[in-house]
């Protein structure tokens, strides 16, 4: 236990996240659908210990130094939901970790597939190929995702299946499209898979928006395993869409109010500790917990602008809680979180923090 | 000498950020103007003592955190350029800080100042009052400024001048307007200082884009110490707000090209690395150095969506040099910066990593 650091810092509230995890992990178990959860939200081996517990499948991240830090805190199945384009180093760092986890890689090219193949092969590492389903970020139209399969195994490599990110998902009302995209992309993709004998062990979709909708009886026919991250805090970004109530928020950034220049609330909580993300559909470059009115304006490193609408401004000195717009960048700007447990706090490092490469 | 991280990382080239550094420092010299860096862009005890040999008079940080670990690494005048809110917490520190360093912080308020008076008097801290000169964010009204200098003086505190922080001068076209406020409000703010009998000892304004301008004769009979932090790297924002060239852009994150899909460049170095920063007369998500014809459209956490107008595009595998919008923000997402030196690459601890607090 330890006193209170200075603001700003990141709070858990650890009921609330242990809330969190078991009613998604509910959901799973009761629709039969795996959960791999995305780490990298967290990237916390305390929290990837709450959700292999409360039964996920294994764990997503996106990056080999993700997947060390895991693996080398005991998670024995992860997968790296990335298109990785590997070179020597990469690939020795790879095939150290299949030594010590199943491992698995995403693929989104037939040249990717291939110079893979050349580096993996034999290393019982497999491959899921990429697709894409109406992000248009990475990943091949799902009607060429059997080219990428066979591409992979005629380079000597196990193809697990097929897995999709609907990141378009993330805008007011998009949802439910996206998950209908989604399902009909992984669909077609193992199907291609399918027409080149290829088996399918995996088909694997899902985020933290399309979550609840992806949890529906008609898309457990297709999609077998679901990735979301952030549905362990919650954010501003998933406030706003809809997808999380600020009773479920179980992360923020605590504040201090150090200014009342021009009428307005500054806080020393910037984009140092919150990130910079801002969403176009974002009120803000985040929210107040307490304070549903209250619009943070303005954001640089060290300041954070509240319009607070006509209320009274809270003293100089007072503490605020700061939700963040996507907490996944507050997080790995900070090296610990603060947990708040009976009897004080408790510091739990962000163990995978700025593990790009 | 080490070999080389996996992408992304920070690359710094050493000639350059050499080459920046004296320039500037010879320019202040010229003009007989203080030069006190802000060091939060690099938080790098190396860089801060390559300015310190060049003839700054001493550092800028915004933290009592980035304070500590600059005093402690040798830097012996240090101004925390925040109006900071004090707690015993905080005031126990800078009390702490005041035994290994020459002191001040900011205060824009008289309750502030009441404040930090009652916690810190007689420690030796000195205060130097914030003015708003039309960026709007902290400060008092430079006509206030005499009300505050009054409060602090009578809660004990030295006080040493007033300061300010022209941040309206990041757009493009708004620097000389900047400028002119900047030392109408620094003239304004002196003026009201001496008028209650406070002897002003320091003048203090600046910014990287404001720089340029506020290194003119005129500017200078009225500013006596300038705190830019930016120019010993330059960014994608100071290219296009055309205060850098290319050529003197002295960070980049080296990142690899991962996909090809839909037509367009995805690297590995998204948010995560880069940081989300971006302002409104910004281009897109960042810069590469070597195709300034190429926009990054849509950054995500480790996607960096780039739109290469009519050219072939780099090879998958390829890697290529991206130029953060704001690299103060990326500088703070790494361990360590990348310095080419003849012979290898050397790590830099960006030591003052996540000192928000």
């Amino acid at each position: 236990m330890a006193s209170a650091p200075p603001t700003p810092h990141l709070r858990v509230d650890l009921d609330r996240l242990r809330r969190n995890v078991r009613r998604t992990a509910e959901r799973a178990r009761s629709l039969q659908v795996s959960l791999r959860p995305h780490v990298k939200t967290h990237k916390s081996a305390e929290i990837a210990r709450l959700q292999l517990v409360s039964g996920a499948a294994g764990i997503t991240v996106a990056t080999v130094g993700e997947a060390e830090v895991f693996a080398r805190h005991g998670c024995t199945d992860v997968f790296i939901a990335y298109p990785l384009w590997l070179d020597d180093d990469r690939a020795s760092r790879l095939r150290d970790l299949s030594e010590i986890c199943r491992l698995a890689i995403g693929v989104d090219s037939v040249a990717g597939a291939a110079n893979a193949g050349r580096r993996l092969g034999g290393s019982g590492v497999e491959v899921l190929v990429e697709v894409d389903s109406g992000h248009h970020r990475t990943g091949v139209p799902a009607d060429r995702a059997g080219d990428v399969a066979v591409a992979a195994r005629r380079a000597g490599l196990v193809v697990r299946g097929v897995f999709t990110f609907p990141g378009h998902g993330y805008a007011p009302g998009a949802t439910a499209a996206a998950v209908r995209d989604e399902i009909e992309a992984l669909r077609t993709a193992r199907d291609a898979l399918l027409d080149e004998g290829i088996d399918v062990h995996v088909v694997s979709g899902g985020s933290t928006p399309t979550l609840a909708a992806s949890l529906v009886p008609g898309a457990a026919e297709v999609v077998d395993e679901l990735r979301p991250g952030v549905y362990v805090f919650g954010d501003a970004q998933q406030w706003e869409l809809g997808v999380v109530e600020p009773a479920d928020i179980a992360l923020t950034c605590r504040a201090t109010v150090v200014s009342h220049a021009h009428g307005r609330l500054v806080l020393d909580a910037g984009s140092k500790a919150l990130g910079a993300d801002r969403a176009a559909y974002s009120s803000g470059f985040g929210r107040l917990l307490d304070h549903p009115g209250a619009r943070i304006t303005a954001l640089s490193e060290h300041h954070a602008t509240v319009e607070f609408g006509g209320a009274a401004l809270p003293a100089l000195g007072s503490v605020l809680d700061v939700v963040p717009n996507h907490v996944c960048s507050a997080v790995n700007l900070a090296d610990d979180l603060w947990v708040e447990e009976a009897g004080g706090l408790r510091a739990w490092s962000v163990t995978a923090r700025g593990q790009n490469g």
